[in-house]
C-alpha cells in the first residue's frame, strides 16, 4: 500500500526543512564568501529535496523507526557490529550537493539563465565563478559523505558510489549533448541517457543509506533498482508535463521541448513511428510559437500514441519501482517510499 | 644530502613513463568517445608529472625499497597489520587526475587557448565538453584513490586529504580571480592564495602514501608539510623566471604576468616598497610590449630588491621543505625528493 499524494506531499515538506537547515549548518558561507554564497546560490532558491528525502526514507524504514521521530545524526545500524550513531542527514545533504553542483555546470552548458525562479549561478555571479562553485560542492558532497561516523568499510563503499555516480552523471550529460547534434537517436538510447543523467543519482540515494546502515546486499541492490526506476519514470514524465500542463503552471512555454528540438521519450517515439519531427513545429523560439502550434503538434503525437507510449512507461517504471521496496519492512517510512514513486508521476508540474 | 639536478630529471622521467602508462590503462578511451577523449586531452599533451612523481618517491622512501626497484602495484604496508599489496600507482594517477581537471576548468576561467604547446581542451572541443570533462576527471580521482587496496581507514583517511585538498584548490582559484580586481593585496594573502591553489596538492601528494602505508602522524604531518612548501616554492619561483628567461625558452612572452597585470610574488613586494605597478610596463598586450620595455620594468623590480626577495624567499622554502624530510629512513628516494625540492627553483624554466 502506497501512502496517498498528500501525506507524501507532507513528508516531503517535513523533511526539507530539516534538509535546509543541515546544508546551512554543513555549507557556512565561509571564505571566500563570494564563492561560498554562488554554491549556496541554488540550494537557497529552493527545490523539493526529493532525492534526500529518499535517503532519509530509507533510513527510517530501514531501522523501523517512526517517521520524523529518528534524530537524522543517530540511526542505529543494523547488524549491531557498527556503531549506533550513524549521521544520515549527512549523507542527505551529500546527496543534495551532487545534486546542486550539476544543475550549476549544467546551466552554464545549457545557457540556462533562470533556474528555480532566480538567476542560475552563471547569471547571477559570472561563469568563472559558477564553474568554481559547482566544483566546490563536488567536493564537499565527498566531504559530507566521509561525515557520517559509519564504520570505515561502509563509509569506503559510499563514497565509491558515489564516485560512480558522479562519472555516470557526466557520461548523461555528454550523451545529452551529443543527442542534439544527432538525427537518429532511438528510445533506448534516450532512457539509457536518462538512465545516467537522472536516475543513477536517485539510485545512489536509495541504496547509500542501506550500505552505511550495514544493510544486506539483496537490500542495497533491490534500493538500487527503486531509485533507477523512479529516476527514469519522473524525467520521462517531465517530457509528458511540457505538453501537457498550462503554460503558466509549468512556469514556462508549454511544449518548449518541441519548440527547441529537444528529444525526448515521446517525440523519439513518434519518430519511430513516422512523424516528421522537424514539421511538428515552425516556431523557432518559445517567444514567437503560439497555443495553436502547440495544440496540432501535440494533437499529432497523441494520434501516433507516443503521449500514451511515455505515459505508460512511466507507469511502468513506477510499478517496478515499488515492487523492490518488498525488501523493506512492512512500515510507515516503506508507504511514503512507494507513495513518492506515485507521486513523481502523479504531480501536475 | 640530496641527489643533483641530472639525476632528479632521470628519476622523475623514468617515473613520468610508468604514470603515462597507468593513466592509459587506468583512464581508457571509454564511451561517451569525445568526453573520454577529451578527458585525456592534456593528460596525453606531456606535463612533467611533478606530483605523482613525489607520491612515487615518497613510497619508495618510507618502504625503504629501492628507486624503481618497486612494483607499484604492491608495496608492503609499514606496520605489519594491512595487506601486503597496496597500489601506490592508482593514488599517483588519482593527484595527477585532479590536476588535470583543476587545469581543464581553469582554462576556460581565464580564457586560456593554449595548454602544453597544445590547444586547451576548450579550444580543441569546446566549453560545455571541457567543463563535463573536468567534472569526469574529479569523479575518476575519487574512483582511483579509491582503488589502492589500502585497508579502509586508511582509505578514508586518503580520500579526506582529497575532498579537503580539492576545496581548497577552488579556494584558492577563487582568491586568485579575486585578486586580479583588488589594488591592495598583500604578500602575505598571496602566499596564502598561492598555498591554496597550488602548494596543497603537493601536501596531498607527499602526504596519501604515508596515510595509505601505515606511516605514523609525525611522518605523515612532515610530509605535508614538505609538499606545501616545496608547492609555495615552485609558483613563487615561477613568478622570478617569467621575468628573467628569455620568451624563446620560455614558450611565451617575458614578462607577460607584468603586460597583463597579474600580481605575483615580485611585483607585490615591490609596491610595498614604492614602486607603482601600473607604470611598470604602458603596453596592454604581451604582442605589442618590447624587450627594452620588459627589461627596463625588470631593472626598477630589481632596483626595489623585489627580485631578491622572491629568490630568497623560495630558497628559504625548498630549504625548510627538506628539512621535513629527517622523518625519512635515510636512502636514494629520500635524497631524490630533496633534490626534487631543488630542482624546482633551479630549473631553467
Amino acid at each position: 500500500m502506497s501512502a496517498s499524494g498528500e501525506a507524501v506531499v507532507e513528508a516531503v515538506a517535513a523533511r526539507r526543512e530539516l534538509v535546509n537547515a543541515s546544508v546551512s549548518e554543513y555549507l557556512p558561507i565561509d571564505k571566500p564568501e563570494r564563492l561560498y554564497r554562488a554554491s549556496r546560490h541554488l540550494l537557497d532558491a529552493g527545490g523539493k529535496r526529493l532525492r534526500p528525502a529518499v535517503t532519509l526514507l530509507v533510513a527510517e524504514a530501514l531501522t523501523d523507526t517512526e517517521p520524523l521521530g529518528a534524530d537524522y545524526q543517530s540511526f542505529p545500524t543494523l547488524d549491531a557490529s557498527g556503531p549506533d550513531e550513524i549521521d544520515l542527514m549527512a549523507a542527505a545533504v551529500s546527496i543534495e550537493t551532487i545534486q546542486s553542483f550539476t544543475l550549476i555546470h549544467d546551466d552554464i552548458m545549457d545557457e540556462d539563465d533562470l533556474r528555480r525562479g532566480v538567476p542560475s549561478v552563471h547569471s547571477a555571479f559570472d561563469t568563472e565563478t559558477a564553474i568554481l562553485a559547482g566544483d566546490t560542492l563536488y567536493a564537499k558532497a565527498f566531504e559530507f559523505m566521509l561525515a557520517t561516523g559509519a564504520p570505515p568499510e561502509r563509509t569506503v563503499r559510499a563514497l565509491s558510489e558515489l564516485a560512480r555516480t558522479c562519472t555516470r552523471i557526466c557520461e548523461g550529460q555528454s550523451l545529452d549533448v551529443a543527442f542534439e547534434h544527432r538525427d537518429d537517436v532511438t528510445t533506448d538510447e534516450y532512457i539509457t541517457m536518462v538512465e545516467q543523467k537522472t536516475a543513477v543519482l536517485y539510485a545512489a540515494a536509495a541504496r547509500v543509506p542501506a550500505i552505511l546502515l550495514g544493510a544486506d546486499d539483496e537490500t542495497t541492490e533491490a534500493l538500487r533498482q527503486y531509485g533507477l526506476d523512479i529516476g527514469r519514470a519522473f524525467q520521462i514524465r517531465d517530457d509528458v508535463l511540457d505538453l501537457t500542463v498550462p503554460s503558466e503552471k509549468l512556469g514556462k512555454q508549454r511544449g518548449s521541448d518541441l519548440v527547441e528540438g529537444k528529444r525526448t521519450a515521446v517525440t523519439l517515439h513518434a519518430a519511430e513511428h513516422g512523424v516528421d519531427l522537424d514539421d511538428l513545429v515552425v516556431s523557432e523560439t518559445p517567444a514567437e510559437v503560439t497555443e495553436a502550434e502547440i495544440d496540432a503538434a501535440v494533437a499529432e503525437l497523441d494520434a501516433a500514441g507516443s503521449i500514451e507510449y511515455a505515459r505508460t512507461l512511466s507507469r511502468d517504471l513506477v510499478e517496478s519501482g515499488k515492487s523492490h521496496l518488498e525488501v523493506l519492512p512492512d512500515n510507515e517510512a516503506r508507504r511514503l517510499l512507494a507513495g513518492l514513486a506515485e507521486y513523481l508521476i502523479e504531480r501536475g508540474y
